[in-house]
């Protein structure tokens, strides 16, 4: 601990939602900088000003531009980092709020969920060498056509992580509406506890199954630039979940979550030729499309002819299907289905890797409640089943309960 | 009228004030389309969503600081802006939104009343050349420092003024909630008729003197590079008031219009000694405190003391009263009152200056309804009078009478 270390602290819209909130946050990072750290602070929307945004997009333009949906969305990290900036100026802090033109934070040109290229941490350093606060309007950055970006839902904690990275920042703590990660929403599991650590793989394979405490780029990139990570709630005052390299444990526990993603919809393209390049060509195109392909099942065919089914975000899903189509024609196969009631229920943890049996008891949990496994799909720390939507809630119980969670 | 026309609309907050308002904009916007022109719109904030930026604002801090302000309220011509496009695509136009920094309106580094220095056209003539229509964030630049800027009160219709000056447009249309510029407000004078045709100088004296119809700068931008504005109602489809170089008129009637300005407030610093310099010394520090000064009295000096009156604008009344008594102190004067309940009545017209009798007349009136004069101004084409706040509207009928606006 010393002046010179920089915390990078990410609010949530919860956590800036009102004028309250907004105070409440400012009084935390008075705390901090009475502290001397040097400060970088990255906010969210307030509340569900994205949602909002998004609602009154819809009314004037069914499928609006994404290029315009950046223009529009963007407002609103801009309203609370300037808020924020003001209520510090009241605790007679010096603060400053930054768009991502501003402090360089270069996106590629895919919107409404563009990478971040790069930092140009130049101005961000000047004004923290002035002893500034620096507010950054989260979830957005700037093209090299000066386009304004978004990074996608969560966005914010990338441009915090991030930022904690191009500034080899010492501490990046993620405020949120929640005290941590669980080991399962406690909203469909009473007996859920809250995970002290996480390795960053379990963090990422539980963030992309489902627990939305933290986008799952974000953790990528902490990973990738070994950014420790602090989950904690901006209403209390108790320490959150970490997510390091390695926790502390000597052996890991065999099952550290279980999620429930119900945001993903199957499409099944059918009758499928089996041959060599037709897989490849299918989700290079997707790709292309930029739909993020998750799950992928084919099975073996029968007379050279199979069916290949994958999931996609939702949100995605018409965009997924013209462009299924569109590959079905192309490459011969018969039809396109798509089925959005859905839920994909996962098991996540690193001490999986040397256990056997995970699997099968997953499974055995499953079946004894009379749920339909529909595709599976396995990693080296987790098991995803889908199931039905209706069965989702009940196969979580199931899992968190036969693997001991709330012990 | 050709092909290669550029039109540069400007719509008011009112015309895109919700969701139907922006779909009727994008109809009138279509209908310019069709006859090929090369548009480029400027839309201000929806509605009063700039009021309740700044009210949130307010809440969190009762002085915040200006280089905020301006991040927070550029957003709302953003939204406008983005949505606009978005109205736009769904007539299958081919639009695209721009704030300032992308379309390089450069601006000095005043927050919240900047000037626009120079505006970069490459972009949007590159985006006109592609059968764009260019929608432009109004009321806002960037400064050479990348700080958000925006330009007073009204200053969309400077953003619109200063790209069709920039683009050397042929037209420049001005859409707003009213017909055009009236004698005087029809809320307060019930027989006040539409006018015509106006000199940019008698545009200048309304805009100035309380005709809120629209912003003095734009006006005076227009006058400087001769850009012809069009001030009409976004909805009806009738023609509204012309602004021009000459109006057709052979000879110009004597008063064009009353108005009525109630948003100033007077400060007079009494017993100012009386020597070279001083008023200088006054006024030079008002200006650099970015103060705009509007009317200025001082009479003749009793034993070279003398008492100096202004007025400024209300929202910059207290800062004027801080500067004030600085200067007080320093020059030894003895005190500063202010007085916010005032109203200022005007009469505008470039007959004036070749009438004789116009002030008397002006007196006369207010005289004989009992309204008394606490401060009078001239200029070559109006006269403005400081009148007790309740007594304003009184004042604006009895001139609008006595100078025969109604017929």
């Amino acid at each position: 601990m010393g002046k010179d270390e920089i915390y990078v602290l990410k609010f949530g819209g919860t956590s800036v939602a009102n004028v309250e909130r907004i105070n409440e946050v400012s009084k935390r990072i008075a705390s901090y900088a009475k502290r001397g750290y040097k400060l970088v602070i990255v906010v969210s929307a307030m509340g569900d000003t994205t949602d909002g945004l998004i609602n009154l997009a819809k009314k004037i333009n069914s499928s609006p531009s994404e290029r315009e949906m950046d223009m529009l969305i963007s407002t609103g990290e801009q309203i609370s980092a300037s808020l924020l900036a003001m209520a510090l100026h009241k605790r007679n802090l010096d603060a400053i709020s930054f768009v991502g033109h501003q402090i360089g934070i270069i996106t590629d040109s895919y919107h409404t969920q563009a990478k971040i290229l790069q930092i140009r941490t130049k101005r961000i350093k000047e004004e923290l060498n002035k002893n500034k606060i620096i507010i950054v309007a989260g979830f957005q950055g700037i093209s090299r056509s000066r386009e304004i970006t978004t990074l996608g839902r969560g966005g914010s904690d990338l441009s915090a992580v991030a930022l904690a990275a191009s500034l080899k920042a010492d501490v990046c703590e993620v405020y949120t509406d929640v005290e941590g990660v669980y080991t399962a929403d406690p909203k469909i599991v009473k007996k859920a506890r809250k995970i002290k650590y996480l390795t960053f793989d379990e963090m990422l394979e539980l963030a992309g199954r489902g627990a939305h405490v933290m986008q799952t780029r974000a953790v990528e990139v902490a990973k990738k630039f070994n950014i420790r990570l602090h989950i904690r709630s901006s209403f209390v005052k108790k320490g959150g979940t970490i997510i390091m390299k390695k926790t502390p444990y000597i052996e890991e526990p065999v099952v550290r979550g279980v999620t429930l993603l119900e945001n993903e919809a199957k499409i099944t393209i059918c009758n499928v030729p089996d041959k060599p390049g037709v897989a490849a060509r299918i989700f290079t195109e997707l790709s292309l499309g930029g739909i993020n392909v998750d799950m992928i099942v084919q099975n073996v065919s029968h007379k050279r002819i199979t069916d290949i089914s994958f999931t996609v975000s939702k949100s995605t899903l018409n965009k997924a299907i013209r462009i299924s189509r569109k590959i079905t024609k192309d490459i011969g196969a018969e039809d396109v289905l798509a089925d959005e009631n859905i839920a994909k229920v996962s098991i996540v943890g690193v001490g999986m890797k040397s256990h056997s049996g995970v699997a099968s008891k997953c499974f055995y949990a499953l079946a004894k409640n009379r749920i339909n496994i529909e595709m599976i799909s396995t990693s080296e720390i987790s098991i995803s089943c889908i199931v039905k939507k209706k069965m989702g809630k009940k196969a979580v119980r199931a899992l968190h309960n036969i693997f001991g969670l709330d012990k």
